[in-house]
């Protein structure tokens, strides 16, 4: 059986034809603009592949509640042009396949745990640290949802004493996307982290904030493997900042061989999957 | 089928025999003192009962990997008689029935989603405020657990403005248990919560605390209902202040007409069994 898989993203949307193996036979990337223009072109593509059902992973917020009537629609977003999109009603319609939606996050966790570094274990959270900060998670064999999905990068972290920056969440201020977001780091040191490798106060700072998250995630969530990927962790040091930071916040509190500072490094990893989680994400939620 | 339960807590071991729909045919209450003491009272309120299964609901930290060959294990706890004592395996040893365990939180949250205050959603968190601060989750059909069980209790919070008490957890000092658990309460006012109920501040204090872990809950988990049990939660005055400050913490991010002033009083509850919660919840465990 073929199936459709969509990535929508805030830069642009990847399209392709695959297999439940996560096999991609076709792929086109769109830019993503605004619906009127991005959305023909992704029809265009569907059209005639015999497709049979289709996944789609999503910049958020969305919709995830099938008992709403607007399941599959995008909510409130900076990218103003897609408020109330309903994507998923929309590619059904023009595809005429019966489409599941999920978040960009959750179906890059689905993808780690099928074929990238998640593979072995029963739960997974995977962290993007980039122009947001977002999670997605396996937990007991399926994406975490509820009354809505998550929105994990907007817990409250405790400030590091050397920082005043006032944070860039238009919601929260000083939340961890608003501390520890890519945008964060450029306001606050007057250029990109790029820029700012051999800062060690820089990565200091963002280490603890990006550590305080992962701590909370695992007394709430207890996963098996934290995988973190996104603009900022191509940051490569900062892997171990971070690991360092976590094993000192816990404490010892945990019982985990994983969580010392011998194994931690095979605990808090980068994604096995470079450019394909999304899409191979999504070709799965399809197949399911 | 008849089935065993054990609710294993700080201060008492509840044991009954029971079936799949939480019907509890006999029921005995023992006195935690330690193993040597408590352990053969309930093997003998077991004996020739007829049960085929046992299902615990037990107080933490306990292994609950079954790959690690201590499965079921009390670990360090401030109890510290209990500390490796291999609660499951004994019980199965003694009884002769395989022994399914949880923790007492997460066995909660089942019977909750099941006869209680969650009947109706998919996913719930059951969070109880006492002598500590635990919680437990239905997440995706089954209970919340991956690298080890949730200690949600453990979560950072940020200082209250008017609040400068230490904090009594010996591993973290100011995390949410050691700043809102009642011995916190009772350190910091000089008198147990129950003498307090007057007070204003300590429940202004006390619903921040509450207020900024559910809404870390709600951006990590996004559970469909939030139950709040425990004998701290008994001051019912504290779910209309904590409810507030959800709300007003979230200011609008998680699209839901529950997560507003009119609705939030369906969203945050008090659990809907209330003695038996625990071990109706260590039946179906048994019974699944």
């Amino acid at each position: 059986m073929k199936f459709g898989a969509i990535e929508a993203g805030g830069t642009k949307f990847v399209c392709a034809v695959g297999n439940e193996d996560g096999d991609v036979f076709e792929k086109i990337v769109i830019p993503t603009e605004n619906p009127e223009v991005t959305m023909p072109k992704v029809y265009e593509f569907f059209k005639d592949t015999g497709i049979e059902r289709m996944g789609i992973g999503s910049f958020g917020p969305i919709d995830l509640n099938e008992g709403t009537g607007s399941y599959g629609t995008i909510q409130k977003t900076p990218k103003t042009a897609w408020i109330n999109f309903p994507l998923a009603d929309e590619v059904s319609r023009y595809t005429g396949v019966p489409v599941v939606a999920d978040t960009d996050v959750n179906v890059a966790a689905l993808s780690e745990s099928l074929w990238g570094n998640a593979t072995g274990v029963n739960s997974c959270l995977y962290i993007t640290v980039g122009t947001g900060i977002g999670a997605g998670a396996i937990v007991n064999g399926a994406t975490l949802k509820g009354l809505s999905h998550p929105e994990m990068g907007h817990i409250a972290v405790r400030r590091h004493a050397e920082d005043t920056f006032a944070g860039t969440c238009p919601y929260h201020s000083d939340c961890l996307e608003g501390m520890a977001a890519g945008p964060a780091i450029e306001q606050r040191w007057g250029k990109p982290g790029n820029d700012l490798a051999d800062n060690e106060l820089v990565w200091e700072i963002e280490a603890y904030y990006l550590a305080q998250a992962i701590v909370n995630y695992i007394y709430i969530l207890s996963p098996e493997r934290v995988i973190m990927g996104g603009g900022v962790m191509q940051q490569a040091h900062l892997f171990d900042l971070i690991r360092k930071n976590v094993v000192d916040m816990l404490n010892g509190y945990v019982s985990s061989p994983l969580l010392t500072p011998d194994r931690v490094d095979n605990y808090i990893v980068p994604p096995g999957l470079t450019n394909e989680a999304g899409i191979k994400g999504a070709l799965i939620l399809a197949a399911k």
